[in-house]
């Protein structure tokens, strides 16, 4: 459990957010992060670029709690005033960090461009702070211990670009804030599924009740891929709710079956990888209405080359005739968007590319194109196999987008079922 | 311009958002639409559902401006504490809303479902507050106005869920705040630009000063594709804010010249898109390092079967050989990740797919791969045109998905550029 008097404030900055051009998903990762290991959130603060309000915030933050984490307001630009607000407040010089310039001068050289005033201004840090070298941008982060009402605290000043953000948070805050000894732990783990939705996911998890009695939390989280479920356990120690963890993910697991394509931050293409590799398979990929976004995700994996052999974008159908040896014959018959076609497409790209396995789409996304036989989101699915090719109708909605990514988690998934059966 | 006196806060109120479970997207679309009708957003702030925290924060709010926006915490489960803590406040007692009640229990009875106390209790409200009925949920909307230190002002709670807050701004919230009498208005534009890094672009704006003194508002925000430059204008009249960013939007175009892709929503595919459709030109793309990605991007925008005739996946060097007809002697001696491959994969796929232009890309993505010669994140990209072809050397970084995405938009945007150039 959170420790009582380890609690946080989150200060995210930027006239961007409070005007609501963007949405603020630096404070969501930084609450899930600091929940995680035992500190308690009280507050999350957005204030605009404006430096008196910017200290103000950071005085109520450290008579309320032990640590603050500030976001934004880094940048090279003279929108950027986090840095001299905060510097003033503590009463410090800006001093230049060597480390950090030769990093950014550096960076820009490895890309052949020139330095700017602005940048070099970007190693200049308040004196009481250590700063961190960013090795994925030029601002650096900003850490300092600091005393509180409340005892040893910490202030972080970090970048607002996310990734860069979260590195930092990883490698250089989260490490410190273990330091200031935080007592009891949470654990936990998302299972990943995919093929129904979160009522039927939920209904077989049925007796799950048992466990959550015993401080086990859970969170049905649907996305445009699946339903995850979220398993949260809180205990005295880290060992305790670890091996908690375990046994309740192992039980749901067992009652989800062939629904589960993985484990936290795993993907259905990552799956799909290994449900390949795992046979000694390649796959490649003949794409009408996804458009490439099959193959784009299958090459998210880093080594996918071992079994992804390549793929056509067939959007005209002279593509799906020339490149993929659909007949004519057969698009004039039963239309582009068949099950046929799609049979034939993956058959096609299979030979054409000697592959051991194909998937294929064809099929109306919008919002244009449909007819009364064959809606907007009428998709069908080719999979083809060493020994047979099967097909799948799927029925999406009205949405372009959400249509594209949907057919092809769909059609991933589909494949990596067929592929997890065979004996 | 937003009164400089017309000042918000927005109070959203749930541990589900501290704790990061779920993004405050509600914060986001409030903030929008307060700047929109020209009340400036000053602070928002998220607590957890904590009668004491909760009044600190209405306190805070209404010493520091007019109007505080709530939402959250109006559920029937007994975390809901908002309400409460909002009457305690103003001093109110609870009273029962017959209109509110009869709602609730008609809601129900459509259904078919009991009503519990926990759902009647809803049609309670502090005694100050005029309770809006909800059409769409049960909890109401809460609304009174109030006198602060900075005139007259008006307090809101609303549900947290987004559909349900959003009917009520609309309908009931806003409408009120127009009462209060805001003067002025604030039109806001964005500017979407690809090549440049946020200093350069910066650079480019020089000059700007003279229209940030007479209330322009600047803010650069750099994404995967570019860097986003945002525009706020303030003026007495909602025309002379729009006639005042057109013209520091038209300045600032001029400036930036062909780094400006669109406006707003804009797409880079998009621009593309219509870069192409102004010549009457059709597109293919050869995508090795990319594996899709551009494919996909460009089969994103609804209409794009009128110039995207199709794409090759060539992840293997067979596919580069095969279907685009790469010369094998060309792969042999330079390798794949090569100038010479690019231009042959862009020539290749143009010629195979009959289209008028065709982009190709091929790299190292990382994380493996790289060579001293050939670190990760070196890409070529080929731009074949009808008389021409071109080819792009990247220096990407060392994230394969950042590569993928980075190489994805700069190969999208040179093209784009390339076709803007002929006449």
């Amino acid at each position: 459990m959170a420790a009582a008097d380890m609690t946080a404030t989150i200060l995210t900055i930027g006239d961007e957010l409070l005007i609501g051009q963007i949405v603020n998903t630096n404070a969501a990762w930084i609450g899930e992060q600091l929940t995680l290991r035992g500190v308690e959130v009280i507050r999350s603060v957005t204030v605009g670029d404006s430096s008196r309000v910017i200290q103000d915030e950071l005085g109520r933050a450290l008579e309320a709690g032990r640590i603050v984490i500030m976001t934004g307001g880094l940048g090279p630009t003279h929108d950027d005033v986090t840095k001299h607000a905060v510097a003033d407040f503590f009463g410090d010089r800006l001093t230049m960090r060597s480390e950090v310039l030769e990093a950014v001068e550096a960076r820009f050289a490895s890309r052949g461009i020139p330095v700017l005033d602005a940048n070099r201004d970007q190693a200049l840090a308040p004196e009481s702070f250590q700063a961190v070298v960013n090795r994925a941008g030029t601002a650096p982060a900003l850490i300092r211990g600091t005393k509180t009402p409340k005892g040893k605290g910490l202030v972080a000043l970090l970048p607002g670009v996310p990734h860069e953000m979260q590195h930092f948070m990883e490698e250089a805050v989260l490490p410190e804030i273990e330091k200031l000894g935080v007592h009891g732990a949470i654990a936990h783990q998302t299972i990943l599924t995919a093929g129904l939705g979160e009522s039927l996911v939920h209904e077989r998890l049925a007796g799950i009740e048992a466990f959550l009695a015993r401080n086990v939390f859970l969170a049905y989280l649907p996305n445009i891929h699946g339903v995850r479920v979220r398993m949260t356990v809180r205990a005295a120690t880290s060992d305790e709710a670890a091996s908690r963890l375990e046994e309740v993910v192992a039980w749901a697991c067992d009652r989800l079956g062939e629904l589960v394509y993985g484990l936290g931050e795993d993907s259905l293409e990552g799956a799909l990888g290994r449900a390949l590799r795992l046979r000694g398979y390649t796959v490649s990929v003949a794409e009408s209405c996804t458009g490439g976004l099959i193959a784009h995700r299958i090459t998210n994996v880093a080594g996918a080359s071992d079994y992804m052999v390549g793929g056509v974008v067939s959007y005209g159908n002279s593509v799906k005739s020339g490149l993929l040896g659909v007949d004519t014959s057969v698009l004039a018959a039963h239309g582009a968007v068949s099950e046929q076609v799609a049979r034939s497409m993956a058959e096609g790209m299979r030979a054409a590319l000697g592959s051991d396995t194909a998937i294929s789409t064809t099929g109306i996304m919008g919002p244009g194109g449909g007819s009364p036989d064959k809606p907007v989101g009428t998709v069908w699915v080719g999979l083809a196999l060493p020994d047979r090719t099967e097909t799948r109708l799927l029925r999406l909605g009205m949405s372009r987008l959400r249509n594209k990514e949907r057919a092809a988690a769909q059609a991933m998934n589909e494949l990596r079922i067929l592929l997890g059966k065979e004996r």
